[in-house]
């Protein structure tokens, strides 16, 4: 059992919340016995969930509040008006240094502008990057921005290689991750000048791990790279396209499962596989989006996720603090010479 | 049988040309028996392969060149010193008026260069774009630009919207296609100004079909729109990184297959609609990338493609030549207003 650690939770964020949430909270707890939780919401709702929950509820500390966020609260509306929210508490509760990181499956936009907005970003970081895992041919790879800077310059996308470098030493236990630039394929134009000038400042710079130049879409899932860096416009479009396209082939399966008799019977013998295979892309593994380069650790659960989901994303916020991700990123940044005049010499 | 059609073949585009363009040359003159051929390239090499060809012979010219275009030669290169080429020589016979269209499994990056030296653009767009079929839960979409352009303003977007509204309605069979843009779903945020500026214009403007406004990633799959409007860049990943969640799912699939006797039995019996499965999924049957507002009609098929697949994107310029496709588009130009005072008040 390792250093007790707290973990601040948005009782009433996500569709299923608040019984998702402690649900997946008791999931967790019984992965990582050391762990203790704040939980804030609605009392009366929360309350019953907790009774005669043993160690759960030993563990648990609610913190009564009405207010909460809507799911379609515009970010800078949830900023002015949902101090007293329980998403907002929850990051207090890091700010304030009662919990060690914070999880929430409520809305994207708000908890990314509340947590900017009470933790910080790092000192030189001007953008905080949203992160999540993908699954590849080689394991899974971490890719980041997801969607939090629709508009990036090479210094954020320098940033965001640091970010996500740290985080796989961290999460994905590699001493010497591999990181790329996402970008296109066709000759002669390759890709924006923000892009150029970010490969040549990370080229030029003393991180660890393996710096691969550009790679293309199709190497996410290849797993050229441990670490994809792109524009959280560009990343927010690959996340969604990779999801449709495997639902799109999800569903092609089942029709042609159904389509004979010999393929259902086909089915039937391969099932027990076919569960194993589900259960390698099951998107709950995967579930928990890091919002790295903030002062404090902050993962959001995905809004429809159930128990085992949120679970999966308190695991990754522990991961996250037991190793001291946020010191990683720190003296990398001190790895960066990112003066003009240096990236200018290296492009050329 | 319809009205003669010449298309201008480059026989040496393509990792295994000559011989299978002039197979796929065969393969589409059993689906159009009114087409007659004009293929490039060395004589010595594609002369054996139409001998005793029987129709295919008759209907087709050969033009003897020596020289090819590199499958990776920077497009300036080719268009400076290629004019010789097999490929430059099959775009010039679409401007002398010889050929109707020119297809080429050759050089991306060179193909759109030349085309558009030679071709020019259609008057009141400044910008091409590449075009090609996906395959969606509806049946298929048509996306657009997939990499000629990898920055684009608003203007850009409109220009591929009009194209590519065309191109539905011309080869998809659609009176009324749904078209929409591509952004990003993160509240506020709402993408980068110039689709708030491109949604402004088409929104006010007289196209045929339904303006969807905006979708996301997962949209794509899931046939939401008929038509998806991006830049080069977002395209680009967009299309690679469907691709590479195809081919790793895939990947996944053969491995559960393997993993049991059961499983593998399964399998033998599901084989048959397997096979139908893997028919409808196959990337020959979606190949051929368009390119759209040229003076003149161009496919580009797939550089690793065979000869069922080059037979198809024959069938793609076939389709466009037929439906008058560069027609309705000098036609929809005219119905946009896009001074930028109607756009500004557009947007406001």
């Amino acid at each position: 059992m390792g250093k007790a650690l707290t973990i601040a939770l948005d009782a009433m964020g996500g569709d299923a919340a608040p019984k998702m949430v402690v649900r997946g909270a008791s999931i967790a707890l019984e992965r990582f016995p050391e762990v203790r939780f704040i939980m804030f919401g609605r009392e009366r709702e929360i309350a019953p969930l907790l009774k005669n929950k043993g160690r759960l509820q030993e563990v648990t500390t609610l913190r009564h509040t009405d207010d909460v966020v809507g799911s379609d609260a515009k970010p800078s509306v949830a900023l002015r008006s949902g101090r007293q929210s329980s998403m907002r508490l929850a990051i207090d509760a890091v700010q304030a240094g009662e919990a060690d990181c914070v999880v929430s499956a409520g809305n994207t936009g708000a908890l990314m502008a509340m947590a900017k907005f009470v933790l910080k970003t790092l000192p030189g970081i001007n953008r905080p990057a949203i992160a999540s895992f993908f699954p590849t041919m080689r394991g899974e790879s971490v890719m980041l921005d997801l969607g939090a800077n629709v508009q990036c310059d090479a210094q954020n996308l320098v940033d965001f290689a640091v970010m996500g470098n740290a985080f796989a030493r961290s999460v994905l236990g590699l001493q010497e991750p591999s990181y790329a630039l996402l970008n296109v394929g066709s000759e002669e134009i390759k890709g924006h000048e923000s892009l150029q000038e970010a490969s040549a400042i990370l080229r030029a710079s003393g991180l660890p791990g393996k710096f691969l130049g550009f790679v293309e879409g199709d190497d996410i899932a290849k797993g050229t790279a441990d670490v994809i860096v792109t524009d959280g416009f560009t990343g927010n479009v690959a996340l969604k396209t990779a999801e449709g396209t495997a639902k799109l082939i999800n569903e092609y399966m089942r029709h042609t499962f159904r389509s004979s008799l010999l393929a259902g019977l086909g089915y039937l013998l391969a099932r027990p596989a076919m569960r194993k295979l589900r259960k390698r892309v099951d998107p709950r593994g995967y579930n928990g989006a890091m919002f790295l380069g903030l002062n404090g650790i902050a993962v959001k659960s995905h809004g429809g996720t159930d128990a085992l989901g949120f679970a999966n994303a308190i695991g990754v916020a522990v991961d996250m603090q037991r190793h001291g991700i946020i010191e990683k990123i720190r003296t990398d940044l001190t790895l960066l010479d990112r003066s003009p005049g240096n990236a200018q010499a290296a492009v050329v």
